[in-house]
């Protein structure tokens, strides 16, 4: 990207090329070194004026309090992130707009050091994309010369936070909704910004839904696409004159049915003949039978409506069930029924009925099984309650609360400097929760009998690791009172390395989406069932060792003043 | 864009290449034929294959409720809209994408026809961006072949939606803080995705904030940045040994200051003395006075400094003022301070008083108006908090509420078909605020004697308009019994053309981000107070003439099923 056409950036990006691998760039060409905060470049002047910019920092990339109520996050953006870090490299371009957006009084040799900067120093350890993760612990810790990680700070910060939101508020439907359900993402128009739709499609689906209506994250992602067709289709139509082109071919001959419409109307006028379904309606909105007709006609082997238009039991569901036994005579099977409005639960269970007695009257085996999709705005209550009440939906179409997250649009993600030259650092606050935990860290997760993720614990990078059947002291970093002994069965150590800078680690490959997708439902799966629960479930505990502990303490009374009462 | 790559698309844009004129591609490269739902293609490929597909179809898009509880929206993201028409094209790669999407017994013909579509023949009526707007009123209005139109749906409505939604959310901040404060949107990191932060910046610009954070849309839109520096820039520094650069020229003679933190000092040592500030603070943080004093070597300009990383009152401000008085001995002038945490109003009042404190003890004129900057999860009710409590913030500086509007993350805006072949059409819904407006229509926006809007009328597109002076009546367009006479001073009509197709209008400019900005601004000041206030407004009244009420219900009746009560 970037480094094709920055001349003088050419070599030190090639000398990191084999580090690259077939890294791409970011799937949003936007996301380039100008997507972050002004402050970012003043204070790079200040350390590089200071001659401070090579000192060697750690931050801490991580959130504060689970979404949603809940008490768990997936952690989701790390390849985005991984992608920017790979490619980052300022243009000539752009180092001429930072320059015009400085002070003139800022010295020229500082624009020739920005030309220099790459990420072939940077360190970073992150925990897996689409783990489930908890409060306090890191997901990301990067480490560099500090200039160049707080340029990068801005961007990361921004393509974690929404993806983690957004993967954990789909992971939540997918939990209330439950497995068996097919779960559609149908939010890119009311996503806020293209890429917000994009974004949300990629992020639904790693957090377990299966199948978006948007298009373009099906051709960058590979992710299945689904879709029926509109209101605005249903109303195009008058009535069945419009339809000019009515033969079909069987599905297995080569017979050819003339006139579609024929068979249509005999059914239609069966149906409500019918003893059993006779009543439930009279005439029916011949727009809509026209449209269904049609739409029967172009997608013969797939055919869905959506039955809302008019009126869903006296029209919709009718007319829909007339176009289908039409084709089922033809030996197409028809899909179902979108219903997009209205009571749904009530609306599933009498369709139900409806394929059901049409099945048993007419003999179509099957046709009670027809699949029902339900939308409109549906969210994670609407979800808990449709269970609640019963219903018949198989499938659901989720749109604007998935993808806006609107029940809580923000997380907040933040980027700590931990350490720097070696020296830990702290961020003190009035407040306790914003207090940040100091040093760089490594951070496990210890596992009980059962199988079950038991305690996080971060600890000192240089502390011996928690092991398995040795009792470990785990500690609530903040609350002197709160701590508890854990024997682990398993010590899983969170960090991979993601990005080895000029280490020679070996470095993580990023999984396809597909695999993502998988660790986070089996990480989900493996959660105690409490902390998963919608209404109060149990807060996960996360730790530090006893040494962390005590050092934390010790430099927050260090860098704390002491208050004068007067 | 995808005309330079599409051979055989080439000669039909080079025809609308005029009217496209210095049109360019959309701002976000994602903006492309694919951002949008599956079910456009399957429908368009329905008409299509029914030969229905260049029927001419009127839509109308609007929203049907105002955001946050307010009385009005602002209308944006027209322009983005406009560049996304003019270069609408497929290309070959995604049409090989459609085809592999769409069931295999779609037929090759359907592709060709998806190769020839440009919005040559789209004609887009609109209302000029950055307008005050209300439910129900089209905001555009989108003529063309029925097939084109719809596969336009999708993206025009996620284009709108968010940038409509963010620029009243900006538009409602400033209309608490008040006309006199500075308003900085700090929001990029917590946006939903990259492009929810870049366009957030753009259209809380438009919406009435004066600067953003962000650097890529610093260059992309020409709005002025602004920033100060992070904690971390703070708590890297651990003593005022690190300082290594410590000469400083005076700004307005060739005498150079040698060490830089010698009147640093001197200047806290005098501050603690001062009589009337003695007792406030003892001992400041050094690493925080380090930190001031390397920042205010690199921008002895333009010095400010975020002063809540220890303590605001004990450390932060009398660090910030050694900084501020020994830059002011050698000819600068400090900026000010930016507080982050913690009560803003009382916070706020006592920095204020420090430095009116120092103005007058020594005698440092103008010291006393010393900019005070306030972040930290600003929102609407924060604000207007402040506000009633009394405090001494010059500017806000305000993130994740307003770039994520998270007191209502989504806009409904809606794409409905109102007219097929000059026949007008209704989308009915057991949701009367839901059915929609059918007709092709004009709008117009008719004024009262002391220059305020009254009230905005609909009709058809062939009714007379209304008249300056003429008394017309606007009914409710579904309540009989809600209709007024008017007697307009003025009116204006709300549409103008945006693109032409192949129509000889017109087409209006696209105005430079600044002037929408000004657009928006003069609205919002001609509305009456009432509809403004946040709390109750006063709903403004929405309407259709007499002959389009008339023409709803009728449609109506004849649409809806007569129900049978059992």
């Amino acid at each position: 990207m970037a480094a094709a056409v920055v001349a003088n950036g050419k070599k030190k990006l090639e000398q990191i090329g084999p580090k690259i691998g077939v890294i791409s760039g970011p799937t949003n060409p936007m996301v380039t070194p100008l997507l972050t905060d002004l402050y970012q470049f003043t204070v790079a002047y200040a350390y590089w004026k200071d001659g401070k910019h090579n000192e060697r920092a750690v931050f801490d990339l991580y959130f504060r309090k689970n979404p949603f109520g809940g008490e768990y996050t997936i952690f989701a953006g790390l390849e985005e992130c991984i992608k920017f870090i790979a490619h980052y490299k300022l243009t000539e371009d752009e180092i001429a707009f930072i320059r015009k957006s400085l002070p003139p009084s800022c010295e020229d040799a500082f624009y020739n050091y920005l030309r220099g900067i790459d990420c072939s120093d940077v360190e970073i350890f992150s925990i897996p994309e689409g783990s489930v993760v908890f409060p306090k612990v890191p997901l990301m810790r990067i480490e560099g010369s500090i200039a160049v990680v707080q340029l990068l700070e801005t961007a990361l910060v921004n393509l974690i936070n929404y993806a983690s939101l957004v993967t954990t508020n789909a992971a939540r439907h997918r939990f209330v909704a439950g497995k068996s359900k097919l779960l559609l993402e149908f939010g890119l128009r009311r996503a806020q910004g293209p890429d917000g739709g994009v974004s949300a499609s990629k992020y639904c689906y790693m957090g377990g839904f299966d199948a978006t209506s948007n298009v373009a994250a099906g051709k960058l992602f590979g992710i299945p696409l689904r879709g029926t067709h509109s209101h605005a289709f249903v109303s195009s139509f008058m009535s069945l004159d419009e339809i000019t082109e009515r033969s079909l071919k069987h599905l297995d001959s080569p017979k050819v049915c003339k006139d579609f419409v024929c068979p249509v109307k005999m059914w239609l006028t069966k149906l409500k003949r019918s003893r059993l379904l006779g009543g439930i309606f009279s005439e029916t909105n011949q727009s809509e039978l026209a449209a269904f007709a049609s739409y029967g006609l172009a997608f013969p082997g797939s055919f869905l409506a959506l039955v809302d238009t008019y009126d869903v039991m006296r029209s919709g569901v009718p007319n829909f069930c007339a176009v289908a036994l039409a084709l089922n005579d033809l030996g197409y099977r028809a899909v179902g029924i979108r219903l997009d409005s209205g009571d749904l639960a009530y609306q599933s269970c009498e369709a139900r009925k409806f394929f059901q007695t049409i099945e048993k009257e007419f003999g179509v085996l099957g046709f009670g099984k027809m699949n029902i999709t339900a939308s409109n705005d549906l969210n994670e209550e609407t979800l808990d309650a449709l269970k609640k009440q019963g219903h018949e939906v198989d499938s659901f179409g989720i749109g604007t609360h998935l993808v806006t997250c609107y029940a809580q649009p923000a997380l907040g993600v933040v980027f700590k400097l931990v350490e720097i030259n070696n020296q830990p650092r702290i961020k003190l606050s009035e407040d306790v929760t914003k207090v940040s935990i100091p040093c760089k860290k490594r951070c496990f997760r210890l596992y009980g009998k059962e199988g079950y993720p038991l305690v996080d614990i971060m600890t000192g990078e240089n502390e011996p690791p928690p092991k398995v059947g040795e009792r470990i002291l785990c500690r609530h970093p903040f609350t002197e009172s709160k701590r508890a002994y854990v024997v682990p069965q398993r010590v899983e150590e969170l960090f991979k390395c993601f990005w080895p800078g000029s280490s020679d680690k070996i470095r993580e490959d990023l999984p396809p989406l597909k695999d993502i997708r998988e660790r986070c439902i089996e990480q989900l799966e493996q959660m105690r069932p409490d902390h998963m629960r919608r209404l109060n479930p149990t807060p996960y505990k996360v730790s530090v060792s006893a040494k962390l502990y005590d050092f934390i303490h010790f430099l927050w009374l260090n860098e704390a003043p002491v208050g004068e009462l007067q």
